[in-house]
């Protein structure tokens, strides 16, 4: 059978993921060490979820800003295990200036800094430095701020979307008078990421708290969506840490009570990145390359006019421009349809299968005869073949036109009940002891090595801490398993913890891992 | 007289700069040397402008991508002019870990990059290194494509807008098979630039082409649009630039004629930045503030209620609400109306006052009295003072809902009708000597000295250039004066070049500038 791209998600699911993103013409490698480059395709998608996910971080009451790409080297030193936990990886600016010296462009050693610049993993400490001056009184509280911007971990092994060297996020910001109200907004932005992720991007998550091994460097509290691969491995999709006072007193974010008091602030942050392109990719896509939701296509329906050069090529254009005007006349999944008509000068079977790789929910081919007919044959995107074979279908055109918005809703909802059945079906909470969650993982294969579909373990455990913790972490590693998250909203579960035999406190995710 | 502000543009046209950047609450300086901080007010007019200039952009033809942060030192060296004209200013990353030696954090030594990186000033080297890859027939071009990104350029003297080391843009690049495609779309974004800057910002600007010593490294041909400002100075807002065949040649950049033949593209790049902002404070804000034209205000309408902590506050607040419900559900320059009830419990005068100094164009205030008669007393920012007197009016309920729309158009329209008159009455075109041009201006002063209104000259030259020109840059230079541009579309002058006494060509702008 032939396929859209040259490689199975079971054959090699590394290389299916690559394939996808490269014939998908969604990004590719840069010659600058890890770093990508988005092409418009990609880079149309995440200005959707920019759009949307921005919608709803201001409808939660913050507001966007902009702080500085650099942070001064002693800001990090400020708080101990937030620079314990990002100190190994970050790109270091240390001169101002070029200068060109027997003929080569060289640093100019007259232009040396004299604190380095850090280009910013994250921005916790540039920003509490403003907090520190913007909050006087709790008349300033709370403060909520987020900002979309480019970040830079050195990464020595990079993935594209999934782990680059610089990456694009959003990362909100809060300060808060009391714990409460600031773990309430930490939920809050879990929950806003969790909708965000199953409406928007159809991917179904777990939200829950990471084990105390997997937080942020200086949290408290971390929480995070957790979705399911095809793969079976776990994507973190995004993560709200509640902060405690551990940023605030680092940083002297302080306020007068209503009392006169001096108080700390209890801060959070939290944010989502490029990676959710990743996530997307491997929830979605299939071994005909990417399958959009609606919500996220930069264009949702494509036409594809069967031009050859004759007279009759007027008749189809005119009627592709009619379709398409018609289209974008009406709304789905909360906005006007985005319709492309693709007159690029290439073979219109060519033309199909770019779209189907690159996932366009509904291509429509018309050619002379649906002109005559006033038909519109298309394909779903969803439901690409029937058996191995491709699926069309015909409507008269106006039916075709009413149909547009139902049918892209379809579709969307399609796609998030297929990998809910998924995550649903694959979560097994039936294994008790260590050594037969060892068995049923199996032997740790490489990463690039076609791995069996094993999905996640619940498994109750003590939430031990510190060293015990780490030896948790260290068995589980051998596995190459990690902890994932403590799904929200649980009881407490009856029985022995896997890992210590104590008793065990709740009930936590376990599995392979982006 | 009592004004919002502390400094007048008549005393201190700098210091009056600032204090409408600060009080405003639009930007702060911050702890990295000459990068400011935007603060959520100024940030919600950049996401204005983004937005709309980005709709233009896309329904010019363009799409967006995002290329990486860094740029290989080499690739800078590839295009001769270009580097020269950027190396002087550049931030350099060295290395890529930090590593604690004695106690101190310092860059690792053990992880210094082979080759340094530099961050992007301009992303033209490493933009065509993808147009190289990715062009390879006729049939691939042009390829529109922008980005919106942060550069950096290090600056040694910085003003929060006007000239940042780190500043946000929108930087476009285009490939094209021939020279006129390419000079097409040169003039195309110009246009762009002109009617966004008079239409959105409602600041009029002279669109032109800078002389050949003002160009962009490595351009052909540079075309800007000048402002100006309050106190008579220039303002380059915007950039066009046609970039022949040497950004192509350097990078090699081909493509495959339908003949066959191997040929060079021809590219332009075109930007504008945040300095967009600076642009908007001294073109219209006043003795009180900013004043904001609406369509990138980010409220257009601020309610203000006139809270007592006493019972009659909720009537007063369900009152607001109600009015912005019912002005929300109106549009107004192509938008929603964008309303605020600011409910901050401080003094209602306070808040009426920071609005004026924000520009919100529209601020209702309103107490149990309009509440009684179904009123809403309001003022217009654009006209704030009757002479020394703060002025506002009331119209009812209904009857100032129905007009809101109006309003807001009116405003934006006088915004602009007011800055044009200002660029149009002066722009002196009887000057013939230098001896004139220079009595005109008057001897040259410190930037942060009261200088009277000059306004721009426009005279005839020859256009010399090479050291022709040099020389006239200098002459100009010890005047504080700078070539602008020579506006287009105008008719070849006669008489003599004001500089060589040779015959005039054209004519070109002179003025003081930032």
């Amino acid at each position: 059978m032939q396929r859209a791209l040259n490689v199975t998600r079971s054959a090699n699911f590394s290389e299916w993921y690559q394939a996808v993103v490269r014939d998908a013409d969604l990004a590719e490698i840069s010659p600058v060490r890890g770093c990508m480059i988005i092409r418009p395709w990609g880079y149309g998608i995440w200005e959707l979820i920019q759009a949307e996910l921005d919608r709803r971080i201001k409808a939660t009451g913050h507001e966007n800003c902009y702080f500085p790409l650099f942070i001064p080297l002693s800001f990090l030193a400020k708080e101990a295990e937030h620079v314990e936990g990002f100190a190994k990886e970050m790109a270091v600016v240390t001169h101002h200036r070029l200068k060109n010296i027997d003929g080569k462009l060289v640093p100019d050693p007259d232009a040396k800094l004299e604190e380095p610049l850090i280009v910013r993993p994250t921005s916790e400490t540039i920003i509490g430095d403003a907090f520190q001056r913007w909050i006087n009184s709790y008349r300033d509280l709370p403060v909520l701020i987020n900002q979309w911007a480019n970040v830079v971990r050195w990464e020595m092994r990079t993935r594209l979307f999934l782990r680059t060297t610089e990456f694009l996020w959003q990362e909100g910001h809060t300060a808060h008078a009391d714990e409460a109200e600031a773990r309430d907004e930490t939920l809050t932005m879990l929950e806003v990421y969790r909708s965000f992720a199953e409406e928007t991007l159809a991917m179904p998550v777990i939200a829950g708290e990471k084990p105390e091994n997997e937080r942020f460097p200086g949290a408290v509290n971390t929480y995070s969506i957790e979705a399911m691969m095809q793969d079976g491995k776990a994507l973190q999709a995004g993560t709200s840490h509640y902060l405690g006072e551990h940023f605030a007193k680092a940083q002297n974010i302080r306020y007068q009570d209503a009392q006169g008091n001096l108080t700390y602030c209890h801060t959070t942050s939290w944010g989502v990145s490029t990676r959710m392109i990743g996530g997307v990719i491997m929830t979605h896509g299939d071994d005909d390359g990417l399958r959009l939701p609606p919500a996220i296509a930069p264009r949702q329906i494509v036409i594809v006019p069967m031009l050859r050069d004759k007279p009759e090529d007027a008749a189809v254009l005119d009627f592709t421009d009619r379709l398409a005007k018609a289209l974008m006349a009406q709304t789905a999944v909360g906005a006007p349809i985005r319709v492309l008509v693709d007159k690029k000068p290439i073979k219109s079977a060519e033309k199909r299968w770019n779209w189907v790789r690159r996932g366009a929910p509904v291509i429509c081919e018309i050619g002379p005869r649906d002109v005559d007919n006033s038909n519109v044959t298309f394909m779903r995107r969803d439901r690409l073949r029937d058996g191995d074979k491709v699926q069309s279908q015909a409507l008269a055109f106006d039916a075709f036109v009413a149909a547009a918005s139902g049918l892209l809703e379809e579709i969307q909802a399609n796609l998030y009940a297929e990998a809910k059945v998924r995550l649903d079906d694959n979560i097994r909470s039936d294994i008790t002891s260590f050594d037969d969650l060892a068995a049923y993982f199996g032997a740790a294969k490489d990463d690039d090595e076609a791995a069996e579909f094993k999905g996640w373990v619940k498994v109750a455990w003590a939430k031990p801490s510190g060293d015990a913790l780490e030896e948790v972490g260290q068995r589980l590693k051998a596995l190459k398993l990690t902890l994932r998250n403590v799904p929200m909203g649980q009881t407490t579960p009856t029985g022995v913890c896997l890992f210590t035999g104590g008793a065990a406190v709740e009930e936590i995710l376990v599995g392979r891992a982006y």
